[in-house]
């Protein structure tokens, strides 16, 4: 159809993912796109509407094998990769040169240095030469460079609520970088659609479960890494990760030492003021109820609380998001956005759902 | 602004109950619709987005107190009405003669005859002469009188959901409309935010708590009447409705004794001819899964499967929709599209969230 | 130890599955039982409670795989098979002539006519001839049968609440036993503990999920012949099973088209009768709150209550009981006990949690 | 009947709460005790059964007003209050002196030094003369104190989980006490019955809820009191109390900056070594799984993992336990034990469900 030529060509590698199927969902409701394809191992020949029955309309895409489709520049102008941690390496090498901009969902090309990724991931890096080709994909950090990207490393989960809970107080200068906290909960379906004894209902209902503690959580790299960069301060911190029992969400609750006396009025003043022209950043009030795990579900904020617990001289910030939108698929068709010129608001919500 | 001359202007009677929040989000995705006012007694002064943070620009209205809120045509164009039950009969009969179409999410004028309200909701009727002015918000049974209508009682969460998984067999005469069963799973959203006992966490988790059983629940005689009118039949259910652990949904599923043989495949085709034109309803085919209570959650679907037990008999059909959208206020919206001549479908999502 | 000496020595097979985790735990709680071997091929050489932490101390033994396991009276007076469904199949006809008795918690051996397990079940029996040697499970049914037993078959987790709750209104013959209805919500625990995409935290959190709908679930026949045994009717039923958000517990709310007229007094009279000396049976009365999932949660009760819509001449029977104690590893207790001449209640609760 | 002349005598005070009917279950279930009397004011006349069905025989008290409930030793031995927080203050001073021993589980006798209750719970101390009579109802720190004592306050629940967690740590001098972090997830059931827009279950159903952040909460004093006079240092913690959708259940999670190098190995024997010898708290070996919200639910236990982040110097220790029974009136009940020279552990369960 003629108005189809003017919209831009998506494909979506890993569709019948958690992520995978929130992104066709997303770009669904995209005015500027078009996803021509979506690929699935699994359900290759299926609809994901099959998969996923509640999608409606926005599942009405015919899965295909990865090997069957088309990733050149004849078929797509952007891929967005949502595929298993591992698998983006083997493609990136072959997809990059076909032309197409491409969005990767997983850690795999996040860190320039591969021996950091091999570290924590504990699995050799296949596409080192790429490592430091592509653009880390959080746009209230890098919205310049993501502009002008060809290739983004779209932020991790974790990351992005912890980087924008840590990076004000950090780049001012205001906290002891090496002794950080965040208790952060989330949805099982972060770990993805893969059935395992720790996402069973049975497991986590009525449940908090921490995982990865003290220190061994592959985003805890990712969060100092980028942190420190963009604040030029050598950052640590120690990171609890914890099932808790909703079907999406995150709310991250960080921990900072300050170095300096400040109270729960400047520190939020400090927040409001850095965040103040971020379209997906939302910073509380002073006295306003703190952001809950629910809070941002649906919509692509990070929603924001800070203050100071005087007696202790620590620094406490939430932060809320989905882990699917502004997690992940979200924060990619913002980067999307950005890429390409597009509002970057376009197709994303601001907007949450009570009760 | 100029633009907004040419909005329908809307005002939100309730507005900080969860209908009236939900009415707000979706007016605020609406692009034909400018909300004017929004009333609240408990919270006059204070913003929407004070009582539901998590609404964010939908909740930029500011709260006013019902008797100092103009509803003539001077201000507004409609009223939705999302008031505690009964309050709408002191409301109407001043409001109908300012000119502004109203429509009621209540069960105050859902019964032409006002003995039957009386006798199942326990109180007295105090606008009798209104009492079958109103128009049956159900667009999927009464689409061209609510397209002339000025009044329109919204029809109710259970209702809605009854109606609509019941009405194929029963028009077509092919099971006995007296000994109808629906066992029906919601929401505690359902009976507003009031707090009580009955709606803690600590009551609903993890639990299924069933209420007013055996005849008792009011939502019965509205059933039974609206079947009865658009079917020719004389219905009589059993309705058992049971609180489940979920912030949104309603999942009935209705027993019915057939009169004549049938087989899976031919309900299913009698009900997919039925709706086929319908926007917001939804037949699976007969082998697909069956609607789940989070199924059409976020969008104004009514979502159904329907199978026949060969071996006892009975027709079973199950339904699932959002209480508070189509259940409520998606439901509003969509009778009042029609009022105005609107795009039926328009600020309606029918594209639901995995996971 | 020599007080050990006087202690009835057990077996529990499959003792890492749900169900024979739960026999550890109330084995432990028992006066009069040592467990002398628990199995596991999984888990086979670990502890119990390396597998399940929070069992503590009944969680205290060795796990052996079943083939290095002794089963015969030199080592046990009784052995309880937790074992997936068709494995008891192969073991019992080794086990019985070896001397203990044996409670068998699967569907391998409730039905004497064997092809009605295989047209159910879906796959061959190969243990025919022993097919009518075990005595159904049911304390309230089969006391006398059970007491004199070396061989049970464990009633099923739908099939208790069922048979509970049908029981009283078809022996009295005052319902139609062929058009029966039974909407039944359970913990996806009763499907047990191997992952699956049915049974993540995303799949049934804040859901009801109705599976093997219209006639199609395994447990249906079983209500049947057992019901029709009892009763001298020839019952057929329908069976809506539905996934609810919650580690333990089933509700059965059970609809009956009435033959003659009764009141809510009378039937709920009716079933007090029936289950006046019953220790695990409470039927509420007429006004009091009717059982909800979680109120046997934790106890080997199964709660009742029951009354007549007299609109609709429907008798409605609601049944809640923990499906991994009274409908599993509490009734393999309660049968054991009458095996073995103990006190009936020996080891199980009658008293549940709130909140 | 003569049996029960040996039984010791106990009145609840405030029956119909979740604290004091989950001591009538605690103490229907002990072997020692009689509960010769349950007092509410807002359920007077009724059983505690009509209250909560799910309780059963143990629920089978008259509940009576408190002004009509004799509470001399001519009645009863000892008096359980689970009474809203301030009206201890009140019964007290009356209580003492008539010779029943006594168990307050409210914050209102905590405080030796009244001016900090009053500044944490922001109401006026009316019996300051008591304030010093009390022993803090911790066993694990004052159990000879508590084993003499005649008025008992017993230790709040988010106390108990952050006292336990930190001690072992505090005592050995080997972290900065100063600037302690806990973050802690509860069940809403540990604000008690009264229904509140917070503890609906469309408030926190899927969620997790801050609240009384940054340095607020009112058991944050009694921690640091606690603290500081069991190890002798100058305590201090911020605490962030979250609401998870949990009937039950308390998970401590605590962060301390270590003055010494230490490893995972090493601060796991510390705290072996500390609880060796208490029966209520479980210490997790090194590599096992974290204790979970639910791990201890149903028992007196408090379940703890503890490991050092080198990479940030940090202590990471989780610790958990069920908020009405180790943290309410299950540890009331082991101080009762205590007071009256029984086994601690009466009527006390160690052994958790699963799943």
């Amino acid at each position: 159809m003629f108005w189809e030529l003017s919209m831009i060509r998506i494909v979506i590698a890993g569709a019948s993912g958690f992520t995978g199927a929130e992104l066709a969902r997303l770009l669904h409701q995209h005015p500027d796109v078009s996803v021509v394809a979506a690929t699935s191992e699994t359900y290759s020949g299926k609809l994901l509407s099959d998969v996923y029955p509640a999608l409606g309309q926005a599942g009405n895409l015919r899965l295909t094998a990865l090997a069957e489709t088309d990733l050149t520049t004849k078929t797509c102008d952007a891929v967005f990769l949502a595929l298993p941690h591992g698998e983006a390496q083997a493609l990136v090498p072959k997809l990059l040169p076909a032309g197409p901009k491409v969005i990767d969902l997983s850690g795999d090309f996040r860190f320039p240095d591969t021996a950091v990724y091999e570290t924590w991931y504990k699995r050799k890096h296949t596409a080192k030469e790429l490592a430091n080709k592509a653009v880390y994909g959080l746009p209230e950090f890098f919205r310049k460079e993501i502009a002008q990207a060809v290739f983004v490393a779209n932020s991790g989960c974790f990351a992005t609520a912890c980087e924008l809970a840590l990076y004000p107080l950090l780049r001012a200068g205001l906290a002891n970088a090496r002794q950080l906290v965040v208790d952060a909960k989330t949805s099982p379906s972060g770990a993805g659609r893969t059935p395992a004894n720790d996402n069973m209902l049975t497991s986590v209902s009525e449940n908090v479960v921490p995982y990865k503690t003290a220190g061994t959580h592959q985003h805890t790299p990712e969060i100092e890494m980028i942190l420190s960069r963009v604040t030029g301060q050598d950052v640590r911190l120690t990171l609890t990760p914890q099932l808790v029992p909703a079907r999406r969400g995150i709310l991250a609750v960080a921990y900072a030492p300050l170095t300096q006396s400040l109270d729960s009025g400047q520190i939020t003043a400090l927040y409001q003021d850095t965040y103040a022209h971020e379209p997906f950043v939302q910073v509380r009030p002073v006295l306003a109820p703190w952001p809950t795990l629910t809070c941002a579900v649906g919509t692509n904020l990070c929603v924001i609380s800070a203050a100071v617990d005087q007696r202790t001289g620590l620094a406490v910030v939430a932060a809320s998001l989905d882990n699917l939108i502004k997690g992940a698929s979200g924060q990619a068709v913002q980067n999307f956005n950005l890429m390409f010129g597009l509002d970057e608001t376009s197709g994303l919500s601001q907007c949450g759902m009570v009760p």
